[in-house]
Protein backbone atom coordinates (compact mmCIF):
# COMPACT_ATOMS: atom_id res chain seq x y z
CA UNK A 1 0.00 0.00 0.00
CA UNK A 2 1.47 3.79 -0.85
CA UNK A 3 0.66 6.26 1.47
CA UNK A 4 1.33 9.88 -0.13
CA UNK A 5 1.55 12.75 1.79
CA UNK A 6 1.08 16.32 0.56
CA UNK A 7 2.82 18.68 2.63
CA UNK A 8 4.92 16.68 5.31
CA UNK A 9 4.75 19.10 8.35
CA UNK A 10 3.87 18.80 12.00
CA UNK A 11 0.25 17.36 11.42
CA UNK A 12 1.04 15.39 7.95
CA UNK A 13 4.23 13.47 9.32
CA UNK A 14 2.84 12.69 12.25
CA UNK A 15 0.40 10.82 11.01
CA UNK A 16 2.67 9.11 8.39
CA UNK A 17 4.99 8.14 11.42
CA UNK A 18 1.82 6.47 13.87
CA UNK A 19 0.15 4.93 9.98
CA UNK A 20 3.65 3.53 9.15
CA UNK A 21 3.68 1.88 13.01
CA UNK A 22 0.11 0.53 12.39
CA UNK A 23 1.11 -1.05 9.10
CA UNK A 24 4.57 -1.59 8.76
CA UNK A 25 4.41 -3.00 4.78
CA UNK A 26 3.49 0.31 3.78
CA UNK A 27 5.55 2.86 1.92
CA UNK A 28 5.26 6.77 2.74
CA UNK A 29 6.03 8.80 -0.12
CA UNK A 30 6.40 12.96 1.23
CA UNK A 31 5.69 15.63 -1.53
CA UNK A 32 6.03 19.07 -0.75
CA UNK A 33 7.11 22.43 -2.09
CA UNK A 34 9.06 23.22 0.72
CA UNK A 35 12.35 21.22 -0.45
CA UNK A 36 14.06 21.50 3.32
CA UNK A 37 11.04 19.86 4.78
CA UNK A 38 11.47 17.33 2.41
CA UNK A 39 14.85 16.53 3.22
CA UNK A 40 14.27 16.77 6.98
CA UNK A 41 10.88 14.05 6.36
CA UNK A 42 13.78 11.61 4.53
CA UNK A 43 16.47 12.01 7.24
CA UNK A 44 14.02 11.64 9.68
CA UNK A 45 12.52 8.58 8.61
CA UNK A 46 9.29 9.92 8.25
CA UNK A 47 9.17 9.48 4.83
CA UNK A 48 10.60 6.67 2.19
CA UNK A 49 11.25 8.41 -0.22
CA UNK A 50 10.18 11.89 -2.13
CA UNK A 51 7.61 11.61 -4.90
CA UNK A 52 6.14 14.47 -7.19
CA UNK A 53 1.82 14.95 -7.79
CA UNK A 54 2.16 13.28 -11.10
CA UNK A 55 2.18 9.85 -9.47
CA UNK A 56 -0.62 10.46 -7.79
CA UNK A 57 -2.73 7.77 -10.10
CA UNK A 58 -0.77 5.32 -8.24
CA UNK A 59 -1.97 5.98 -4.65
CA UNK A 60 -3.82 3.90 -2.07
CA UNK A 61 -3.87 6.36 0.50
CA UNK A 62 -3.13 10.80 0.35
CA UNK A 63 -3.02 12.50 3.13
CA UNK A 64 -3.91 16.09 2.16
CA UNK A 65 -2.07 18.44 4.73
CA UNK A 66 -1.13 21.77 3.22
CA UNK A 67 -3.12 25.33 3.83
CA UNK A 68 -6.64 25.35 3.84
CA UNK A 69 -6.71 27.84 0.63
CA UNK A 70 -4.59 25.48 -1.31
CA UNK A 71 -6.67 22.24 -0.65
CA UNK A 72 -9.59 23.55 -2.45
CA UNK A 73 -7.39 23.95 -5.63
CA UNK A 74 -5.74 21.17 -5.32
CA UNK A 75 -8.17 18.52 -3.96
CA UNK A 76 -10.20 17.92 -7.36
CA UNK A 77 -7.45 17.55 -9.37
CA UNK A 78 -6.42 14.60 -6.95
CA UNK A 79 -9.51 13.05 -7.43
CA UNK A 80 -9.46 12.74 -11.16
CA UNK A 81 -5.90 11.33 -10.80
CA UNK A 82 -6.65 8.76 -8.18
CA UNK A 83 -7.49 5.22 -8.80
CA UNK A 84 -11.14 3.95 -7.70
CA UNK A 85 -10.15 2.38 -4.46
CA UNK A 86 -8.07 5.35 -3.27
CA UNK A 87 -8.85 7.40 -0.53
CA UNK A 88 -7.78 10.80 -0.13
CA UNK A 89 -8.79 12.77 3.51
CA UNK A 90 -7.46 16.45 4.43
CA UNK A 91 -6.61 17.73 7.62
CA UNK A 92 -7.59 21.10 7.40
CA UNK A 93 -9.35 23.39 10.15
CA UNK A 94 -12.59 24.58 7.30
CA UNK A 95 -14.76 22.11 6.00
CA UNK A 96 -17.38 23.84 4.55
CA UNK A 97 -15.28 25.14 1.17
CA UNK A 98 -13.42 22.36 0.53
CA UNK A 99 -16.32 19.85 1.18
CA UNK A 100 -18.59 22.12 -1.75
CA UNK A 101 -15.74 22.45 -4.17
CA UNK A 102 -16.02 18.31 -5.15
CA UNK A 103 -19.55 18.30 -3.96
CA UNK A 104 -20.42 16.80 -7.49
CA UNK A 105 -17.29 15.64 -7.94
CA UNK A 106 -17.34 12.25 -9.72
CA UNK A 107 -15.08 10.57 -7.17
CA UNK A 108 -16.36 12.31 -4.40
CA UNK A 109 -17.01 9.31 -2.48
CA UNK A 110 -12.68 8.61 -2.55
CA UNK A 111 -12.65 11.47 -0.55
CA UNK A 112 -13.36 12.03 3.30
CA UNK A 113 -13.02 15.44 5.39
CA UNK A 114 -11.09 15.19 8.07
CA UNK A 115 -10.04 17.30 10.84
CA UNK A 116 -7.60 15.95 14.10
CA UNK A 117 -7.55 17.94 16.97
CA UNK A 118 -3.69 17.93 17.93
CA UNK A 119 -0.58 19.53 17.27
CA UNK A 120 1.35 22.93 18.45
CA UNK A 121 1.86 26.04 17.88
CA UNK A 122 4.88 24.77 15.98
CA UNK A 123 5.10 23.87 12.41
CA UNK A 124 7.14 21.54 9.75
CA UNK A 125 8.45 17.92 10.16
CA UNK A 126 10.55 18.29 12.79
CA UNK A 127 7.98 18.61 15.36
CA UNK A 128 6.30 15.50 13.97
CA UNK A 129 5.90 12.96 16.84
CA UNK A 130 4.95 9.37 17.37
CA UNK A 131 2.02 9.09 19.35
CA UNK A 132 0.36 12.77 18.65
CA UNK A 133 -3.00 11.57 17.94
CA UNK A 134 -3.21 9.30 21.03
CA UNK A 135 -6.65 10.53 23.13
CA UNK A 136 -7.27 12.94 20.63
CA UNK A 137 -10.49 13.30 18.59
CA UNK A 138 -10.61 13.51 14.72
CA UNK A 139 -13.89 15.12 13.73
CA UNK A 140 -15.71 13.13 10.21
CA UNK A 141 -17.49 16.19 8.42
CA UNK A 142 -20.34 14.87 5.91
CA UNK A 143 -18.76 10.85 5.79
CA UNK A 144 -21.53 9.74 4.60
CA UNK A 145 -20.14 10.79 1.27
CA UNK A 146 -17.53 8.94 1.55
CA UNK A 147 -17.65 5.39 0.41
CA UNK A 148 -18.68 3.03 3.03
CA UNK A 149 -15.68 0.75 2.65
CA UNK A 150 -12.97 3.38 2.34
CA UNK A 151 -14.73 4.88 5.18
CA UNK A 152 -14.38 2.19 7.51
CA UNK A 153 -10.92 1.52 6.86
CA UNK A 154 -10.03 5.11 7.99
CA UNK A 155 -12.49 4.36 10.95
CA UNK A 156 -10.46 1.71 12.01
CA UNK A 157 -6.70 3.32 11.32
CA UNK A 158 -8.19 6.54 13.13
CA UNK A 159 -8.85 4.82 16.28
CA UNK A 160 -5.75 2.19 16.15
CA UNK A 161 -3.79 5.39 16.06
CA UNK A 162 -5.97 6.71 19.67
CA UNK A 163 -8.12 9.16 18.53
CA UNK A 164 -11.92 8.96 18.85
CA UNK A 165 -14.59 10.41 16.17
CA UNK A 166 -16.63 12.83 16.30
CA UNK A 167 -19.09 13.50 13.09
CA UNK A 168 -20.15 17.03 12.15
CA UNK A 169 -21.61 18.26 8.96
CA UNK A 170 -19.13 21.16 7.54
CA UNK A 171 -21.43 23.92 8.45
CA UNK A 172 -21.44 23.41 11.76
CA UNK A 173 -17.93 22.57 12.04
CA UNK A 174 -16.80 25.58 10.90
CA UNK A 175 -18.92 27.26 13.24
CA UNK A 176 -18.03 25.27 16.46
CA UNK A 177 -14.28 26.10 14.90
CA UNK A 178 -14.78 29.69 14.71
CA UNK A 179 -16.10 28.83 18.57
CA UNK A 180 -13.69 27.67 20.49
CA UNK A 181 -10.47 27.75 18.10
CA UNK A 182 -10.30 30.61 15.31
CA UNK A 183 -10.63 33.16 18.10
CA UNK A 184 -8.56 31.64 20.33
CA UNK A 185 -5.77 32.68 17.56
CA UNK A 186 -7.01 36.02 16.68
CA UNK A 187 -7.45 36.58 20.57
CA UNK A 188 -3.88 35.28 21.02
CA UNK A 189 -2.24 37.35 18.38
CA UNK A 190 -3.48 40.86 18.65
CA UNK A 191 -2.90 40.64 22.63
CA UNK A 192 0.83 40.00 21.53
CA UNK A 193 0.59 42.80 18.92
CA UNK A 194 -0.96 45.23 21.90
CA UNK A 195 1.81 44.25 24.03
CA UNK A 196 4.62 44.53 21.77
CA UNK A 197 3.00 47.95 20.68
CA UNK A 198 2.88 49.31 24.39
CA UNK A 199 6.08 47.41 26.29
CA UNK A 200 9.18 49.27 24.90
CA UNK A 201 11.58 47.34 26.90
CA UNK A 202 11.53 43.47 25.86
CA UNK A 203 13.15 42.69 28.95
CA UNK A 204 10.36 43.27 30.96
CA UNK A 205 8.03 41.08 28.25
CA UNK A 206 10.46 38.38 29.59
CA UNK A 207 10.50 38.65 32.82
CA UNK A 208 6.68 39.49 33.55
CA UNK A 209 5.43 36.71 31.03
CA UNK A 210 4.96 34.02 33.49
CA UNK A 211 2.18 36.10 35.10
CA UNK A 212 -0.12 34.53 32.73
CA UNK A 213 1.01 36.21 28.95
CA UNK A 214 3.06 33.57 28.19
CA UNK A 215 -0.24 30.90 27.86
CA UNK A 216 -2.23 33.31 26.49
CA UNK A 217 -0.04 34.47 23.77
CA UNK A 218 1.08 30.89 22.70
CA UNK A 219 -0.46 31.01 19.91
CA UNK A 220 0.99 34.09 18.58
CA UNK A 221 3.27 32.09 17.54
CA UNK A 222 1.38 30.40 15.16
CA UNK A 223 1.68 29.94 11.14
CA UNK A 224 0.52 33.08 9.11
CA UNK A 225 0.75 30.81 6.46
CA UNK A 226 -1.70 28.14 7.71
CA UNK A 227 -4.03 30.69 10.08
CA UNK A 228 -4.41 33.43 6.60
CA UNK A 229 -6.58 31.28 4.49
CA UNK A 230 -8.42 29.51 7.88
CA UNK A 231 -9.71 33.31 8.96
CA UNK A 232 -10.03 34.01 4.84
CA UNK A 233 -12.50 30.74 4.16
CA UNK A 234 -14.36 30.90 7.93
CA UNK A 235 -15.18 34.88 7.77
CA UNK A 236 -18.73 35.22 8.07
CA UNK A 237 -18.47 32.59 11.34
CA UNK A 238 -14.79 34.24 12.63
CA UNK A 239 -16.46 37.84 12.44
CA UNK A 240 -19.53 36.91 14.03
CA UNK A 241 -17.80 35.53 16.97
CA UNK A 242 -15.18 38.15 17.21
CA UNK A 243 -17.94 41.15 17.27
CA UNK A 244 -19.38 38.74 20.12
CA UNK A 245 -15.66 38.76 21.76
CA UNK A 246 -15.19 42.40 21.20
CA UNK A 247 -18.89 43.25 22.84
CA UNK A 248 -17.76 41.59 26.10
CA UNK A 249 -14.53 43.33 26.25
CA UNK A 250 -16.36 46.82 26.02
CA UNK A 251 -18.92 45.80 28.35
CA UNK A 252 -15.78 44.60 30.72
CA UNK A 253 -14.25 48.05 30.14
CA UNK A 254 -17.43 49.51 30.80
CA UNK A 255 -18.10 48.38 33.85
CA UNK A 256 -14.42 49.48 35.14
CA UNK A 257 -14.93 52.65 33.94
CA UNK A 258 -18.59 52.80 36.28
CA UNK A 259 -16.63 51.06 39.57
CA UNK A 260 -18.85 47.87 39.41
CA UNK A 261 -16.85 45.66 40.51
CA UNK A 262 -19.40 43.44 42.11
CA UNK A 263 -20.56 42.62 38.32
CA UNK A 264 -16.75 42.08 37.11
CA UNK A 265 -16.74 39.70 40.17
CA UNK A 266 -19.64 37.90 39.01
CA UNK A 267 -18.74 37.66 35.52
CA UNK A 268 -15.32 36.13 36.43
CA UNK A 269 -16.70 33.45 38.81
CA UNK A 270 -19.47 32.31 35.87
CA UNK A 271 -16.41 31.90 33.39
CA UNK A 272 -15.05 29.45 36.38
CA UNK A 273 -17.21 27.09 35.34
CA UNK A 274 -14.71 26.19 32.00
CA UNK A 275 -12.99 24.49 34.68
CA UNK A 276 -15.25 21.97 34.98
CA UNK A 277 -16.01 21.50 31.48
CA UNK A 278 -12.64 21.18 30.50
CA UNK A 279 -11.71 18.64 33.03
CA UNK A 280 -15.11 17.08 33.90
CA UNK A 281 -16.27 15.68 30.28
CA UNK A 282 -15.15 11.93 28.93
CA UNK A 283 -15.22 11.86 25.12
CA UNK A 284 -18.05 9.71 23.52
CA UNK A 285 -16.62 7.68 20.66
CA UNK B 1 13.37 33.37 64.01
CA UNK B 2 9.25 33.56 63.81
CA UNK B 3 8.19 33.96 60.47
CA UNK B 4 4.12 34.81 59.43
CA UNK B 5 2.40 34.02 57.13
CA UNK B 6 -0.59 35.90 56.48
CA UNK B 7 -2.77 34.34 53.69
CA UNK B 8 -1.47 31.05 53.34
CA UNK B 9 -2.11 29.94 49.97
CA UNK B 10 0.00 29.30 47.11
CA UNK B 11 2.11 31.90 46.96
CA UNK B 12 2.65 32.62 50.83
CA UNK B 13 2.63 28.66 51.45
CA UNK B 14 5.41 27.71 48.97
CA UNK B 15 7.57 30.66 50.19
CA UNK B 16 7.04 29.21 53.53
CA UNK B 17 8.57 25.98 52.16
CA UNK B 18 11.39 27.20 50.50
CA UNK B 19 12.31 29.84 53.87
CA UNK B 20 12.00 26.84 56.17
CA UNK B 21 14.01 24.54 53.98
CA UNK B 22 16.91 27.86 53.99
CA UNK B 23 16.93 28.47 57.74
CA UNK B 24 15.50 24.88 59.34
CA UNK B 25 15.43 26.93 62.75
CA UNK B 26 12.71 29.08 61.84
CA UNK B 27 9.25 28.82 63.25
CA UNK B 28 6.26 29.26 60.62
CA UNK B 29 3.44 30.37 62.16
CA UNK B 30 0.05 30.29 59.60
CA UNK B 31 -2.50 33.34 59.92
CA UNK B 32 -5.78 33.02 57.41
CA UNK B 33 -9.59 33.60 57.70
CA UNK B 34 -9.80 30.31 55.98
CA UNK B 35 -9.62 28.37 58.77
CA UNK B 36 -9.70 24.67 55.78
CA UNK B 37 -6.49 26.46 54.46
CA UNK B 38 -5.10 26.98 58.10
CA UNK B 39 -5.78 22.94 58.72
CA UNK B 40 -4.47 21.93 55.34
CA UNK B 41 -1.31 24.02 55.66
CA UNK B 42 -0.25 22.66 58.75
CA UNK B 43 -1.41 18.69 57.96
CA UNK B 44 1.46 19.49 55.11
CA UNK B 45 3.52 20.65 57.32
CA UNK B 46 3.86 23.79 55.23
CA UNK B 47 3.45 25.71 58.91
CA UNK B 48 4.84 24.84 62.31
CA UNK B 49 1.33 26.22 64.34
CA UNK B 50 -1.71 28.62 63.42
CA UNK B 51 -1.58 32.52 64.91
CA UNK B 52 -3.53 35.20 65.12
CA UNK B 53 -2.80 38.82 64.53
CA UNK B 54 -2.36 40.40 67.64
CA UNK B 55 0.79 38.13 68.11
CA UNK B 56 2.47 40.12 65.34
CA UNK B 57 4.31 41.85 68.08
CA UNK B 58 6.84 39.05 68.29
CA UNK B 59 6.83 38.10 64.43
CA UNK B 60 10.83 39.05 62.91
CA UNK B 61 9.81 37.98 59.73
CA UNK B 62 6.32 38.30 57.69
CA UNK B 63 4.69 37.55 54.29
CA UNK B 64 1.45 39.28 53.66
CA UNK B 65 -0.21 37.37 50.65
CA UNK B 66 -3.66 38.04 50.51
CA UNK B 67 -5.60 40.24 47.61
CA UNK B 68 -4.59 43.68 47.52
CA UNK B 69 -7.74 45.08 48.73
CA UNK B 70 -7.01 43.77 52.35
CA UNK B 71 -2.99 44.42 52.14
CA UNK B 72 -4.43 48.27 52.06
CA UNK B 73 -5.97 47.83 54.95
CA UNK B 74 -4.31 45.65 57.01
CA UNK B 75 -0.45 46.88 56.29
CA UNK B 76 -0.39 49.74 58.29
CA UNK B 77 -2.01 47.91 61.25
CA UNK B 78 0.45 45.34 60.92
CA UNK B 79 3.61 48.08 61.11
CA UNK B 80 2.15 49.60 63.74
CA UNK B 81 2.46 46.40 65.93
CA UNK B 82 5.81 44.95 64.44
CA UNK B 83 8.76 45.37 66.49
CA UNK B 84 12.12 47.57 65.66
CA UNK B 85 14.04 44.87 63.51
CA UNK B 86 10.77 43.01 62.08
CA UNK B 87 10.69 42.93 57.80
CA UNK B 88 7.27 42.70 56.67
CA UNK B 89 6.82 42.23 52.14
CA UNK B 90 3.81 41.50 50.59
CA UNK B 91 3.66 39.22 47.30
CA UNK B 92 0.44 41.13 45.33
CA UNK B 93 0.35 42.08 41.73
CA UNK B 94 -0.37 45.59 42.50
CA UNK B 95 2.15 48.39 44.28
CA UNK B 96 1.24 51.97 44.09
CA UNK B 97 -1.41 52.15 46.05
CA UNK B 98 -0.08 49.58 49.27
CA UNK B 99 3.47 51.63 49.01
CA UNK B 100 1.22 55.21 48.78
CA UNK B 101 -0.56 54.10 52.03
CA UNK B 102 2.61 53.15 53.95
CA UNK B 103 4.16 56.20 52.63
CA UNK B 104 4.33 58.44 56.05
CA UNK B 105 4.24 55.43 58.43
CA UNK B 106 6.91 55.47 60.93
CA UNK B 107 8.14 51.90 60.39
CA UNK B 108 7.78 52.17 56.89
CA UNK B 109 11.35 50.77 56.54
CA UNK B 110 10.35 48.35 58.17
CA UNK B 111 8.23 46.90 54.96
CA UNK B 112 9.18 45.77 51.64
CA UNK B 113 7.30 45.76 48.55
CA UNK B 114 7.95 42.24 46.24
CA UNK B 115 5.83 40.63 43.80
CA UNK B 116 7.28 37.58 42.88
CA UNK B 117 6.23 36.51 38.87
CA UNK B 118 5.16 32.88 39.69
CA UNK B 119 2.70 31.38 40.64
CA UNK B 120 -0.48 29.10 38.44
CA UNK B 121 -4.07 29.48 38.19
CA UNK B 122 -4.90 27.44 40.93
CA UNK B 123 -4.75 28.76 44.78
CA UNK B 124 -4.99 27.10 47.82
CA UNK B 125 -2.01 25.47 50.22
CA UNK B 126 -2.85 22.46 48.37
CA UNK B 127 -1.21 23.77 45.60
CA UNK B 128 2.03 25.31 47.27
CA UNK B 129 5.05 23.48 46.26
CA UNK B 130 8.79 23.32 47.17
CA UNK B 131 11.57 25.28 43.93
CA UNK B 132 8.43 27.36 42.72
CA UNK B 133 10.31 30.42 42.74
CA UNK B 134 13.52 28.52 41.14
CA UNK B 135 14.51 30.69 38.38
CA UNK B 136 11.58 33.37 38.73
CA UNK B 137 12.02 36.76 38.94
CA UNK B 138 11.16 38.84 42.01
CA UNK B 139 10.04 42.43 41.62
CA UNK B 140 10.97 44.69 44.35
CA UNK B 141 9.09 48.11 44.04
CA UNK B 142 10.36 50.85 46.15
CA UNK B 143 13.30 49.36 47.84
CA UNK B 144 15.00 52.61 48.66
CA UNK B 145 12.51 52.88 51.67
CA UNK B 146 13.33 49.66 52.72
CA UNK B 147 16.00 49.87 55.73
CA UNK B 148 19.49 48.30 54.51
CA UNK B 149 20.15 45.36 56.71
CA UNK B 150 16.62 44.64 56.14
CA UNK B 151 16.72 44.49 52.54
CA UNK B 152 19.87 43.06 52.11
CA UNK B 153 18.43 40.04 54.44
CA UNK B 154 15.45 39.90 51.69
CA UNK B 155 17.79 40.10 48.81
CA UNK B 156 19.46 37.00 50.35
CA UNK B 157 16.92 35.24 50.73
CA UNK B 158 15.15 35.73 47.97
CA UNK B 159 18.41 34.59 45.36
CA UNK B 160 18.78 31.66 48.00
CA UNK B 161 15.56 30.12 47.03
CA UNK B 162 16.29 30.36 43.21
CA UNK B 163 14.88 34.23 42.51
CA UNK B 164 16.81 36.74 40.22
CA UNK B 165 15.92 39.89 41.29
CA UNK B 166 14.12 43.54 39.41
CA UNK B 167 13.72 46.74 40.56
CA UNK B 168 10.92 48.88 39.81
CA UNK B 169 9.27 52.05 41.05
CA UNK B 170 5.49 51.01 42.32
CA UNK B 171 4.03 52.57 39.12
CA UNK B 172 6.04 51.37 36.76
CA UNK B 173 5.45 48.16 38.26
CA UNK B 174 1.81 48.67 37.67
CA UNK B 175 1.88 49.85 34.65
CA UNK B 176 3.88 47.01 32.62
CA UNK B 177 1.80 44.35 34.99
CA UNK B 178 -1.38 45.77 33.03
CA UNK B 179 0.44 45.26 30.23
CA UNK B 180 1.83 42.08 30.52
CA UNK B 181 -0.10 40.38 32.65
CA UNK B 182 -4.04 42.34 33.70
CA UNK B 183 -4.85 42.32 30.87
CA UNK B 184 -4.30 39.13 29.59
CA UNK B 185 -6.31 37.62 32.44
CA UNK B 186 -9.63 39.79 31.09
CA UNK B 187 -8.61 38.40 27.56
CA UNK B 188 -8.96 34.63 29.02
CA UNK B 189 -11.71 35.47 31.03
CA UNK B 190 -13.97 37.16 28.11
CA UNK B 191 -12.77 34.61 25.77
CA UNK B 192 -14.20 32.11 28.23
CA UNK B 193 -17.34 33.72 28.25
CA UNK B 194 -18.21 34.68 25.19
CA UNK B 195 -17.44 30.85 24.28
CA UNK B 196 -19.53 29.53 27.38
CA UNK B 197 -22.68 31.92 25.80
CA UNK B 198 -22.43 30.89 22.31
CA UNK B 199 -21.57 27.19 22.32
CA UNK B 200 -24.46 24.90 23.52
CA UNK B 201 -22.96 22.28 23.65
CA UNK B 202 -20.15 21.79 26.27
CA UNK B 203 -19.21 18.48 24.66
CA UNK B 204 -17.62 20.36 21.71
CA UNK B 205 -16.02 22.76 24.32
CA UNK B 206 -14.34 19.89 25.44
CA UNK B 207 -13.34 17.96 22.30
CA UNK B 208 -12.26 21.32 20.51
CA UNK B 209 -10.48 22.63 23.69
CA UNK B 210 -7.28 21.43 22.21
CA UNK B 211 -7.42 23.34 19.12
CA UNK B 212 -5.97 26.60 20.99
CA UNK B 213 -8.74 27.61 23.33
CA UNK B 214 -7.24 25.43 26.40
CA UNK B 215 -3.85 27.30 26.84
CA UNK B 216 -5.79 30.65 26.40
CA UNK B 217 -8.10 30.26 28.02
CA UNK B 218 -6.56 28.97 31.09
CA UNK B 219 -6.32 32.26 33.45
CA UNK B 220 -10.54 32.08 32.65
CA UNK B 221 -9.68 29.94 35.72
CA UNK B 222 -8.03 32.01 38.09
CA UNK B 223 -9.50 33.02 41.99
CA UNK B 224 -12.00 36.27 40.93
CA UNK B 225 -11.42 37.21 44.70
CA UNK B 226 -8.16 37.63 44.18
CA UNK B 227 -8.11 39.36 40.42
CA UNK B 228 -11.27 41.73 40.96
CA UNK B 229 -8.92 44.04 43.38
CA UNK B 230 -6.23 43.98 41.21
CA UNK B 231 -8.18 45.10 38.69
CA UNK B 232 -10.13 47.90 41.20
CA UNK B 233 -6.52 48.95 41.98
CA UNK B 234 -4.65 48.99 38.60
CA UNK B 235 -7.90 50.32 37.42
CA UNK B 236 -6.20 53.62 35.38
CA UNK B 237 -3.73 51.51 33.17
CA UNK B 238 -6.55 48.23 32.84
CA UNK B 239 -8.37 50.56 30.90
CA UNK B 240 -5.78 51.91 28.95
CA UNK B 241 -4.04 48.76 27.34
CA UNK B 242 -7.93 47.19 27.33
CA UNK B 243 -8.86 49.88 24.90
CA UNK B 244 -5.63 49.67 22.74
CA UNK B 245 -6.43 45.79 22.67
CA UNK B 246 -10.30 46.08 21.54
CA UNK B 247 -8.80 48.63 19.10
CA UNK B 248 -6.65 45.67 17.51
CA UNK B 249 -9.24 43.52 17.28
CA UNK B 250 -11.15 45.79 15.89
CA UNK B 251 -8.98 46.77 13.37
CA UNK B 252 -8.59 42.89 12.83
CA UNK B 253 -12.30 42.48 12.00
CA UNK B 254 -12.41 45.46 9.96
CA UNK B 255 -9.85 43.85 7.65
CA UNK B 256 -11.57 40.79 7.78
CA UNK B 257 -14.48 42.52 6.63
CA UNK B 258 -12.72 44.35 3.89
CA UNK B 259 -11.19 41.22 2.60
CA UNK B 260 -8.22 42.94 3.41
CA UNK B 261 -6.15 39.01 3.83
CA UNK B 262 -2.58 40.74 3.05
CA UNK B 263 -2.46 43.11 6.31
CA UNK B 264 -3.94 40.12 8.55
CA UNK B 265 -0.83 38.18 7.37
CA UNK B 266 1.41 40.99 8.01
CA UNK B 267 0.39 41.98 11.73
CA UNK B 268 0.19 38.16 12.36
CA UNK B 269 4.38 37.61 10.85
CA UNK B 270 4.97 40.19 13.15
CA UNK B 271 3.51 39.50 15.85
CA UNK B 272 5.35 36.11 15.50
CA UNK B 273 8.51 37.86 16.62
CA UNK B 274 7.45 37.03 20.39
CA UNK B 275 8.96 33.72 19.82
CA UNK B 276 12.06 34.93 19.80
CA UNK B 277 11.21 37.37 22.93
CA UNK B 278 10.00 35.00 25.10
CA UNK B 279 12.57 32.27 24.27
CA UNK B 280 15.64 34.59 23.95
CA UNK B 281 16.40 36.96 26.35
CA UNK B 282 18.68 36.06 28.87
CA UNK B 283 17.56 37.85 32.97
CA UNK B 284 19.34 40.47 34.00
CA UNK B 285 20.78 40.11 37.51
Amino acid sequence: MKLYVIGIGLIGGSMAIDLKNLYPSMEVIGIDNNETHLDQALKLGIIDKKGTLDELYQADRIILSIPVKDSVILLPKILDMVHTDALVWDVGSTKSQLCNVVNTHPKRQNFLAAHPIAGTEFSGPSYAQEGLFQGKPQILCESKSTRPDLLSWAKTAFREIGMYLRFMDAQEHDKHMAYVSHLSHISSFMLGKTVLEREDDEQNIFDLAGSGFESTVRLAKSSPDMWTPIFEQNKENVIDILSAYIENLENFKHKLVQNDFDDLYQQMKLTNQLTTILNGIKPNN
